[in-house]
């Protein structure tokens, strides 16, 4: 997730243009998605936001009708975004399905080493402040977990197909399994600043679904 | 992090009696632990806990020096409280130690159920918010974790004594596994204001550590 250099953002009153509306639209979302992955959404103000963004401070209203509904696009973008990611590694053709599933795991870890593990999960920040959000946000949040886990369990069904892990295995559950304590490793990996619970996780569930005969 | 104990504090004018003072103190960090099984640190002021107390607004800095402190103070509580909860469960000598995680399952699930599924883990809600925390949390937190983990690990221990889990488990790692992904099921649990992300993480770790022979 790149920054745009601070040359090259536009400061003043909203663009006249519907290009650079977009593009200042986008600008906002990356921002706002950068910035969830760390902090929380109650917690951050939309100043902060626009801040970061380089987008002059009043102008927020020119893209989004309110806060919820820019949280609502900072989801569906970093959904999409994920989605993208866990593909690369899961439809991997030229590796063996198990594999494909350690390879996300390893570019995940890899993710969060980038960023000194202070980036966790956005969906999962924002699902634990469920609390205090608007319940609009519900919804939305749980769609994208259950299309991440989908292209978890569509993985697992090859590597069954592939006699990688035994016949008896429920992919679906074993999938919702994975995702519901991934995301606990995420939390915890932000916690102690370190990979070693995602990969106490990762190593402990691949264990678990291969066949033990 | 030791605080000192509040009658040994001196800040402006204190309460007369020091019973009145620990009984307020005692109140603060009650309703604090409640508020912050729903809520976010960062997003929620020192006003709204005194408020729920039926404190005095402006009087907080009488008990506490600063809302970390109190932040603080919530965890230690919160972890004590929830040892006890684990220990009357994992400790139950009458039931067999695979069946005590079982009821420690259950009676955390009745927990979640008791308060609609807003309440989660103050722990995790806390350690998901790290990245808008002073870093003096981060110990205090994961130590927490590694308490209750450990408590975990002496019972499977105890199952793997009664044969009712495999000898070649490694229990450290397993309560550790556990853990990770149970704060992951509160976080989901609590997204879909339902049980079933706990008991499906539940059902499929008892039956990745039950014989498979």
């Amino acid at each position: 997730m790149q920054q745009e250099p601070a040359h090259k953002r536009k400061r003043g009153r909203p663009p006249k243009q519907d290009g650079d509306r977009l593009e200042t639209r986008d600008r906002l979302i990356r921002k706002g998605t950068e910035i969830l992955t760390e902090k929380g959404f109650s917690s951050t103000g939309i100043e902060e936001f626009l801040k970061e963004a380089g987008v002059p401070k009043g102008s927020f209203y020119h893209y989004f009708p309110n806060k919820d509904a820019f949280g609502l696009a900072v989801i569906e973008n970093y959904g999409k975004y994920f989605a993208t990611k866990l593909d690369k590694s899961l439809l991997d053709e030229d590796v063996p399905p198990l594999d494909r599933l350690s390879n996300f795991i390893a570019d995940a870890c890899r993710g969060m080493a980038r960023y000194n593990y202070k980036r966790g999960c956005l969906i999962g920040n924002l699902g634990q402040e469920m609390g205090a959000l608007d319940e609009t946000f519900r919804l939305p949040l749980e769609a994208v977990f259950k299309d991440w886990q989908g292209r978890i369990a569509h993985c697992l069904e090859q590597a069954k197909a592939n006699q990688e892990i035994p016949e008896q295995l429920n992919c679906e559950d074993i999938a919702a399994f994975f995702w519901i304590g991934w995301e606990g490793a995420i939390l915890r990996s932000k916690l102690v600043e370190s990979p070693e619970p995602l990969e106490l996780f990762a190593e402990q569930f691949l264990k678990m679904i291969k066949p033990t005969g």
